[in-house]
């Protein structure tokens, strides 16, 4: 008889959950539900409290209302009887960390706290602690840190420390009040196993954390920052770590009742959500990388050996799949950049066209767009609306348009902004080659990879490869289910290897795009303008991106 | 008794008519009518045939169609004998220009050639001819003509000579065809005299006539540029020069039928649109500036002596009110640019609110960009959506925003052109006084200087000076009526002097926009950015955007 496994991916905008079947990963029901809240940057909800420029919360009440629906509607909607169900995971952006008390009550929830921003969730894209970041890195740098390297050399402001050391300076009575600041998926996760554990993938990603160089940074090197922070992790961050394919606990018999679970069931160690693409997608061979493609994009590449690669947000032993190494890099803002275009460079003429053909404007954007030859557009742009994550680890970076005239239409811009996020692929994966990592396959997935051939085969051309694609419309909920299992384990009817359960139940590619060489021509002319404006930008060149945000975010005033 | 003169500004995309009293410059009728065919830069109308990036095209048909219109319109409206109207007096854009046979007829009338864009007038944005004007400069500067300082150091692509060098290259049969280049200016005044005129401004300000140096540019220098050029201006332009103040001649018994004017009435010689503000706003002070701020922006200076200005477009004798040097600058893109915006970068949201409040998008736009504060938007744009005409003359040139975010809104980028805009001119008047030319007084004029003053008062802060405004509506059409008047005479009523005519008919100014110092201080941060990138872009240490204008002209292919 079949047993089931539920996965949920818990993204920027909503959760997405699938029921699948352990024998051979086949997805019976998928349900979604968008954050009540969505993202928070411009006010604190239910008041008319105005949040800074590069502020991004969210309301962790969100995270539980779509466990709430989405549990018990992927279950009604599957047919399946809940008693076949062994095993629950999920994944989530990172690092998405909040403030909570000792029991895990967010400070947010509190009629004290629920005024301060700070008591909120801050979104993995919340960029306002960059000035934390650049004295981290800094500190580090000055101290010779040896977890620098492992980092690209710098670490970035969406991250742990720099997000609670905001917190710190900004909000003394919030860091005094807080129990533990902890990543959102192991909040989730506490609230289904009732007991706090950490994931070791967050923390080896987001919080610096090397079990060979013995754990988190040392109290010195957070002495060194402030005499306030040396016990930071002793004080707000101590909790179990547990790694990939151990379970976090099993389903409470409360949060069974909430949720609609069957009690007792296992939960898996949640994974950040760019980390499931190689278990969706049953890579685990040197040289295999995944490209996640949606409103950012993380390439997630397996190898053998370890090296230290600048300007990558990090590489860590079972970073990916137990047993091999696994690096990170990504962009900070793809679909983004294509969602801003189609909301606010569009002619009311398109608008109209879009209606009357019943498709999206940005449909319509991406189709123009699409019948436009390579370097017709005139224009080249840089990928830095949501500030760049590598090559130049810098969110104070900002996007670039050049080539502007009065001939520029909405869907030249568009073409360029799916250029720039293809060359900025381009730089990261020859900062790979350069520095002696090979990658050998790329496989896609994400929103962009299914729903648009367009940009795909723009991606193809640019970086001169192949780039299969697969089939599975929610990869990383699956990689979840395929992780319940295991943790599961055998004896409840999932399996006791990774390797084994990704054999049974991973996504298979079912289209290849190939590179077109005489685009690539035209392109390699156009990432060499890229690369220019890249270094003169990113490379401390020209700072006007950081003044003009000192500038900004100073209202304006001299 | 009263008497009367019309004058004429032939604009850009429309032709407009005032009627006024000779005694006071009362205006009593005006009268408007767009081109039936605007500009033309994408197909040659009634054909399938499309137009290369750069290109400007008009209809001359279209001029005569404005004169049968607006001429009669304004006379029937004022209600004024037709009798008592003494003169007329026509502006226009340039360099505007077109081939013609040896009786004035347009190439572009012809079955053979209404094919051919090379027939058609190039409006004075057609910028195709930059490799003309490049090889022009490069030529110049080799044989060290002494020219040369007069325009600043560099002639641009919108003047006359690159574009007859065009049609000489790529369509040598309009070339041979034609007995004359023409200035659309003097073509329209010929349809009015009856025989054929050359206007000393247009000759000055874009033929590169200087009469104490002879005149035009020598034989062997045309020869240098190709031997087949030698005679192009004795066999091409050969036409008499009248001066400002000379009348043309007097209204044909034949135009006088056609247009519905009295036959034998003075007609003014022609002045460039630009140049019509000094006499339009009675400024004939030394450093007296008109600012003419519309689709783009032209900056007329009065200097009592004359100095080589580098960057600028020129400084000619008499080249604005007789008896002082009259110094050219500007930039090519002003109001095009907000206009580019409000096409182009739009949300669906503001296009309906501008709809419900029954305004117009563009004063939506502005609106919403008033309300933010200097450097709130965290762009810095570069003015170069047309190019560059001052200080780098370079029509290769184009536009670029810095600074973009996921949280850039339409309105932020509005500002940071009409930002840009000021930042272009002061760049300008800087140049002006490290050279040692003052300005003393600025006065402006032009669509923009009436209808928008938010646009006015951020010029204000940003140039740090008052700016005054005229009441005029009409301001070159104005200019025209009091040149008009001249060229009568007082023996038909007028005035025997321009000095007489001015004190008696120009406008007055109504408004003087002030600097706030603390909006200023913002700017000089701004501005300082923007000239970091003006050098950046502008002077051949990034010349990625003459790159992306070849790769685009080529289709794109490498």
């Amino acid at each position: 008889m079949s047993k089931y496994t539920i996965g949920i991916d818990f993204g920027t905008l909503s959760g997405r959950a699938v029921l699948v079947d352990v024998r051979d990963g086949r997805e019976l029901a998928v349900s979604t539900m968008d954050y009540p809240h969505g993202v928070i940057s411009e006010t604190l909800p239910g008041t008319d409290i105005k949040l800074p420029p590069d502020w991004a919360l969210q309301d962790p009440q969100d995270y539980l209302d779509v466990l709430g629906y989405v549990v018990p509607e992927v279950i009604r909607k599957s047919g399946v009887n809940p008693g076949d169900i062994i095993g629950i995971g999920i994944d989530f952006t990172a690092c998405t960390m909040l403030p909570v008390r000792a029991d895990g009550r967010p400070l947010s929830f509190e009629e004290k706290y629920k005024h301060n921003p700070h008591a909120y969730v801050k979104l993995w894209k919340h960029h306002a602690a960059q000035k934390y970041a650049d004295r981290i890195n800094a500190t580090a740098r000055a101290r010779s840190e040896s977890w620098l390297g492992r980092y690209g050399g710098k670490i970035s402001s969406e991250w742990m420390f720099p997000k609670i050391w905001q917190v710190f300076e900004e909000a003394p009575e919030v860091y005094h009040d807080a129990a533990y600041f902890i990543e959102a998926a192991d909040w989730v996760t506490w609230q289904l196993t009732g007991k706090q554990t950490r994931s070791y993938l967050f923390a080896a990603f987001k919080c610096m954390y090397i079990p060979e160089a013995g754990g988190y940074p040392s109290e010195d090197f957070f002495a060194a920052l402030d005499e306030g922070l040396r016990y930071v992790v002793r004080d707000k961050m101590n909790a179990p770590i547990i790694f990939t394919c151990e379970p976090a606990g099993y389903v409470t018999p409360e949060a069974a009742a909430k949720f609609g679970l069957p009690a007792g069931i296992a939960v898996a160690c949640p994974m950040p959500d760019a980390h499931t693409a190689p278990v969706a997608l049953g890579l685990c061979k040197d040289g295999d990388m995944c490209a996640i493609m949606g409103t950012s994009a993380c390439y997630m590449l397996i190898g053998d050996k370890i090296t230290e690669v600048p300007g990558i947000c990090g590489v860590a032993q079972d970073g990916l799949i137990p047993g091999h190494y696994g690096y990170e890099a990504g962009l900070c803002c793809v679909g983004d950049h294509f969602a801003w275009a189609k909301e606010n460079v569009v002619t009311a003429d398109y608008i109209r066209e879009a209606e009357a053909r019943g498709i999206s404007v940005l449909k319509l954007l991406i189709e123009k767009a699409s019948k436009l030859a390579p370097g017709e557009s005139g224009l080249v742009a840089l990928d830095w609306f949501n500030g760049n994550r590598n090559i130049l680890n810098n969110a104070s970076l900002s996007g670039v348009i050049v080539g502007l005239t009065l001939a520029t239409k909405p869907e030249h811009i568009m073409r360029a902004l799916i250029e720039a996020t293809a060359f900025g692929t381009r730089v990261i994966f020859e900062n790979f080659a350069e520095h002696g990592v090979s990658i050998k396959r790329i496989v896609a997935a994400g929103g962009i990879s299914r729903k648009d051939p367009f940009t795909m085969q723009l991606y193809a051309d640019v970086l001169k490869t192949d780039i299969e694609v697969t089939e599975s419309a929610q990869a990383p909920a699956l990689a979840d289910a395929i992780q319940a299992a295991v943790a599961a384990g055998s004896h409840a009817g999932g399996y006791d290897s990774l390797g084994d359960a990704m054999a049974a139940m991973a996504s298979r590619c079912d289209r290849v795009y190939r590179p077109d060489p005489v685009a690539g021509a035209v392109y390699d002319k156009l990432c060499a303008e890229y690369k220019i404006l890249h270094d003169y930008f990113g490379r401390g060149e020209n700072n006007v991106m950081k003044r003009l945000r000192e500038l900004a975010g100073a209202g304006g005033q001299a």
